[in-house]
């Protein structure tokens, strides 16, 4: 079955590059963060390091971290320029990053995916693809997103500790996980999706491949109750692998360029759900990389009182 | 004169990788975050982009970044293995960065900085320093950080855009500071120092080099008020260049090594400046990059109501 | 004026992606190598090293090495896996580059540039330009070089150390230059053209910009004798800037995209000129890196007997 | 049973860094030259590519390129600074490579490993390793590489398209291969081991891992007889895993901290082996990387008249 996606025109304006993120207004930020108790903060994050798994089968590196400055080093090489004595007293260490922006917990901006050369609100790479990023739909114009959020433990709803690869979550999976946990989704809101996976990592013969994950029906349900974003505890929200023949990852190509919804990606829920924490606060705000199609994300989980 | 700086030894015991950060109560940060008004949320990041000003004197690399995957490129290339005409149809980009840690809007690790080969907390290089990384006192191990911060702005105090060039900011500056506001600092605080460079982003002929900042002897009595983090709108916190000819970085080895005091770099507080909210619940998460001396962080500043 | 520079079709075939280089039979580099005498080898390539001087101004890297594995701080990670024991007894370092293509002693490859959307022999962007890298015209394509080197010392001919800043080499100063050496130039030949940069170097302030070299019309004789490869001991073979207004580079344009001549760039010639050898075999092969528009060589010239 | 290796003084003075490679003579280059009939020049590289295999399973990278400029990016994002109607009319492509310098064909400096932090001549890590590399020993103080290379096909010899996984290649193997050939070794002299592994390439799973290779008795016979460098077709010369418990690479160290060999690692000799050329002119230069542990290298290998 062909999955049929189309890039959409945003409702916000031509210039629109937030899509989704517009539904979060001003008054519904102060109300989720009114609500919460802050003694308890809940980091989704998962620690970058060598050797982490990544998806590197389309030639994207690994995660590296190099020193460029060393205490010892520095007094050998003298690149700060100031001289033995001072370097042998102050020990000084720098290092640098490589990596692929969507490796750990991250955010999948809009430009990440779109159909026919086109992402959310028909920007095109011929007109806006510059040789090192897009010009529009990145990162850097994510504001910092504070909104409530829901947990929808699909994992607890089947009472497993993990669900099978590839396993298709349903849009009844969705309702019925709602109805256990008696909430609602509301625009604006920030739809964490749980499989398990993530009590697994690192262990990446058991994180990586073949992820259970959304359907594209239950996507789609889910960005028609007006989500603002979409995330999950595995590598890429959707299913895999892709279930429609014209397009390898039509949940990305749904959420990013149809329904202009960002998408967390590898968030750590397994602390929420076993405190059964599935309402809370949610504040997440990527580093701005100009242009990027994702970025590094430290997302925090607020209970509410 | 000798700045003669210690390494200190952590009151929280041998394995202590905190500092300073462990006068932060669960208590402080509800109670900071039982104030805000959420409705204007002030992000104090800046973007990262190619060409945009950094630290390479000493040899770090430029910010970079580059795609891994683009629409058109995928069709040619076929990387992703699923053939021209998916590929036709999914816009598909990638991208990677590469950086040193301390660009940008970042937050100096413990591990940055200490003395005589060692780190706050006596760790030392021989013992816990990898190929890759020091094992302890990086990045990962600060919490997200929800606590109660105050503006120091000294620029406006002074009546200027900005600071001249290696203005070395007094104690009587910030005691005159805080007289103004009407503020004081409380253990557990986030003080956050405003020098006006900001005001020339990206200039870098403007913004680096030589930079208005903190004497040591102010980072000292800020310390002993019990600050739990130190920022600045500038790149180094501290003034430069040094006035202790035994160490080039004094205020470095001070506050992370001495204090066990983080340091966030590069903050952009021009908003806070024009809309004078000196007080504020300050929120943010570093990027957890193990072992790494930096990371790039998105502060946030919620006004108190 | 303009360069109005047209991409060639080659007359070797449309599958062709070497150029000028087909003139270079075996017999040919039979011949060069059977008058050597290597007693005397000429190294002209300069080295890597941080701090290196590079063309940055359009946001290229400057050219890093880290260490990846150190003695000690295998000790510490044991990233190898071999255990403490082993690792303090084997003394083990490895180290990663991160640099532009054209840093340094290295070969542009006929991808490099072009016109109007297209490399030599009518290769598009639109059909042959993967995500990463080129698929036709790039530095894996280019034979090992040995040809008979013909030194055009431009600086020599004209008495100076090093010529004018922008300096721009006839056709005039071309002939001059053979008829004071009594050497032809003849098809096949590889043709390095010394400006004195090199005596400067690694001092950016002298070696960077501006650069004597090559007018378009000195280049286009130069093609028209029939060379295989061109050379100098600058940046960018031609001078800088453009002396025409359709074209930012036309030299590389004529070389590269109308004559299918790759360029050799950062020579070092100081030790030919000094020693007066003006006609030697040239033994040259870049790093194969796959569809690069560039790579580092290490040219080697062995004089005649 | 122990490898026992122990750091060599080098007959060449405390500052020497080249090692056995003193060894080859003005003479013997220029006499190894002499007798060369350049009509075929066997190329004994592999090229680089995304998605080649190489050696990770301690957190190196694998080897990547970029595009930081291409022709239609270029439009966009005017790096240049040229505009877009230069732009649209010039074809500018650039790019940048990572890697770890052990990745494809290359040489190992005699700093890649050592014995109690110590390597070839007594530099020590301490006083010799800056933060970004080595100050002695390095890829960069290695000349270009012209001497007698004599083939050692003792997979040809075995009779066997490959030698199984982890044959360790003795010294009778050694003495009954150049019984086969009627040749000797000689001091000065480049020895090239073929296992038949890179008959394979680029198939990962068959090249990497297990490697037949040299003994570290058939190792130290080969020093003995005076060789200056040491070659083999797959990823590190000696067989592995390793025969002895003190040293996860005896071979390494045995060649470069206890003989001052340097090593040439993935070189492609199947060419070679097929036209049963078993002795040649080997011509190599290692790119020049300051203080590197390896370099990327093309050996060229030319027949005897």
């Amino acid at each position: 079955m062909k999955a049929g996606i189309q890039v959409a025109t945003s409702p916000y304006g031509p210039e629109d590059q937030l899509g989704a993120l517009n539904q979060i207004t001003s008054a519904m930020q102060a109300a989720a963060m009114e609500r919460t108790d802050a003694a308890r903060i809940y980091d989704l994050s998962i620690d970058y390091f060598v050797g982490m798994p990544s998806f590197q089968a389309a030639g994207d590196p690994s995660y590296q971290i190099y020193m460029s400055h060393t205490p010892e080093g520095t007094v050998v090489d003298n690149l700060n320029g100031v001289g033995s004595e001072v370097n042998q007293r102050v020990c000084y260490s720098g290092d640098v990053i490589f990596m692929y922006t969507h490796t750990g917990t991250h955010i999948d901006a809009l430009n990440h995916f779109g159909v026919d050369g086109k992402i959310y609100n028909g920007f095109s790479a011929s007109e806006h693809l510059g040789s090192r990023s897009w010009t529009k739909g990145g990162a850097e114009v994510i504001p910092p997103i504070v909104a409530r959020g829901v947990l929808l433990d699909i994992a607890r709803l089947k009472g497993v500790d993990c669900l099978p690869d590839s396993y298709a979550i349903t849009v009844d999976d969705c309702v019925d996980e709602l109805a256990r946990t008696g909430l609602t989704l509301n625009a604006g809101d920030v739809a964490l999706v749980r499989t398990g996976r993530m009590r697994y990592w690192p262990d990446g013969s058991r994180t990586l491949g073949n992820p259970p994950g959304l359907s594209l029906d239950a996507g789609r349900w889910l960005t028609a109750q007006g989500i603002a974003v979409i995330g999950a505890d595995q590598e890429c929200v959707e299913v895999g692998p892709s279930q429609h023949e014209d397009n390898w990852l039509p949940g990305h190509c749904h959420f990013l360029a149809e329904a202009g919804v960002p998408m967390l990606e590898l968030v750590n829920l397994e602390e929420l759900s076993q405190d059964e924490v599935n309402e809370f606060c949610l504040i997440a705000a990527p580093i701005r990389l100009r242009g990027a199609t994702g970025s590094p994300i430290r997302p925090l989980a607020i209970p509410f009182r």
